[in-house]
């Protein structure tokens, strides 16, 4: 586990990097911070963190606003102390900016937990595109695994495409609804359902909480033949604020990672998950490329050209594509 | 308008870009067949393409399911046939393939069009990854365009994400609620917001059509002075099965195509999207060099050096850059 890796981009250690693997809060928070800032020295850290990680179990958390899945995930991670283990939250918002308040609230409602050595929490807002927040809540939790975080928690507001990628990066996934959505059923049937793990019916208190699981049970019994895997995703009704239900959604987080180590599902999504990173970066090497061989006048030069018309958008692509060699230039089409 | 771009990836028409050209309606459909299979001669087809649109009014619809977004679009349609203008309508339905069977049926109240010359209907579904479907309707609507049809609608499914970037097609965006969304206001503070030009508050004659649209001016108030346009959302009310409303709708989405050509910002719309454009083309070129030179055996093998933890991602993509020659080798950091 400690051998550093054999293709390295480099075979010194930085020091931040020893203080973050013997449990140095503050070396941790200050590579969060170096990642969200996008720094360029993140990137060398983070590649000596990657041997130390892959023990942790990655939780997503996702489902609309309003179905309290701060106070949740603030009671969960309290259930997961209870049985010693240390556990990292990344409060993900890909939302736009000023729907910001409403998120803070829960923030703070979270902060009952910040005195607590064996819990790290950090919240990360959408500053530039959804790539990029992805990417970052990727490293974040690749920090958090290798400073040895038994369990982290990525949760992040919404139900749309943005959050799908985010929790993308997690292995288990938990889908939060509440009593009486109505149509909300309709707009989880689009890209929820597929990637659910577990599904909670928070607020559990309230009526219709029955029927809102049978109405879920029943979509998914649809789905379920169209699976790949052979997991039958558990409903459960929690009472966040009141701790109802929670040791039983800790439960069966357990069950599903142990479901994803035997049935060799873990090493797929493992597998799934590097090769879309290592595409990400790929693209970020070329935009750089880009960047550096066309120069930001050519490029607006290219892109009037197409705007007016004058050029089509694949011959202007194929141009830069010879021009920075991606494409043979004996191989002009 | 006719004269063929300087830079076109070849100077030969093919005959069936002259037929479209000409208004053949075959030709049209087995360009747009060409695009959905991603045909290889696709591409030189569009690139010839390019050159003659232009003129066309693009216009997004969406919204969540249940809306009545076909009704709506199929009601715009008659509309503006009996202002002489030909259509094009795209139906995209970026949502997983078992909901197809809803979808369905709305494609099939909007064949009392499919009679009419003036009118050109296609639904694409989901096949693939998202970044294909956006980029598959982008090349349809331009096929469309260039073969002169006045105003092409993008209808798509639900509020997510995806509908995001395939709506980001479109010149105008048209964003259809119904009375009582409750919780799903806030989910349309989350994102649709910001590229919504026109609110619909369709089936109006139900109870809460007022509140509704009430509450929508009221985010909207709080968004507007954080919006870069000075573009006043309107928001409609219509009864879309009966035709209330649509000629107000019609006559706003004239409005909103001049103000984008008198302040400027059709220039600048074209300008992103053209810029997105080239870039995913540029993408594409790179996923296709990486295949043919590094080969998938060498892929796999990568990818299971960075999920055994033996090599990390950032040195595997600096490994592949260097490999197909986008990071000069002399500069290994």
């Amino acid at each position: 586990m400690s051998t550093p890796p054999s293709t390295s981009t480099s075979t010194s250690t930085p020091p931040i990097v020893e203080r973050l693997l013997v449990g140095d809060r503050r070396a941790l928070a200050r590579v969060v911070t170096l990642v969200e800032n996008n720094a360029p020295e993140a990137r060398h850290i983070l590649a000596q963190l990657h041997a130390h990680g892959g023990r942790a179990h990655i939780v997503g958390v996702t489902g609309s606003p309003g179905a309290g899945k701060s106070t949740l995930v603030t009671g969960l991670a309290r259930e997961l102390r209870r049985r010693d283990q240390r556990v990292g939250i990344v409060a993900v918002d890909p939302t736009s900016p000023f729907t910001g308040g409403a998120i803070l609230g829960d923030r703070i409602r979270m902060q009952e937990l910040a005195g607590d050595p064996g819990v790290f929490i950090r919240s990360m807002a959408s500053r530039g595109s959804l790539g990029g927040l992805a990417a970052a809540t990727r490293e974040v939790v690749r920090a958090l695994d290798a400073a040895r975080y038994d369990t982290i928690i990525i949760e992040t507001v919404g139900a749309g495409q943005a959050e799908v990628e985010i929790v993308r990066a997690a292995q288990t996934v938990v889908v939060v609804v509440v009593p009486g959505m109505g149509d909300d059923i309709q707009a989880i049937k689009a890209g929820i359902l597929e990637i659910a793990d577990i599904f909670v019916v928070n607020k559990a208190d309230r009526p219709g909480a029955d029927q809102t699981a049978a109405e879920l049970r029943m979509l998914l019994s649809l789905a379920e033949d169209r699976r790949e895997r052979p997991w039958r995703v558990p409903i459960l009704k929690t009472v966040a604020a009141s701790g109802q239900g929670v040791p039983e959604l800790a439960d069966k987080l357990a069950a599903h990672r142990d479901f994803l180590g035997a049935s060799g599902q873990l090493a797929d999504r493992s597998g799934r998950q590097a090769r879309s990173e290592v595409l990400a970066l790929l693209n970020q090497a070329l935009l750089a490329r880009v960047a550096a061989t066309v120069g930001a006048e050519e490029w607006e030069r290219l892109i009037e050209d197409v705007v007016a018309r004058r050029a089509d958008p694949y011959s202007a692509a194929d141009q830069i594509a010879r021009r920075i060699g991606l494409t043979p230039s004996s191989a002009a089409r």
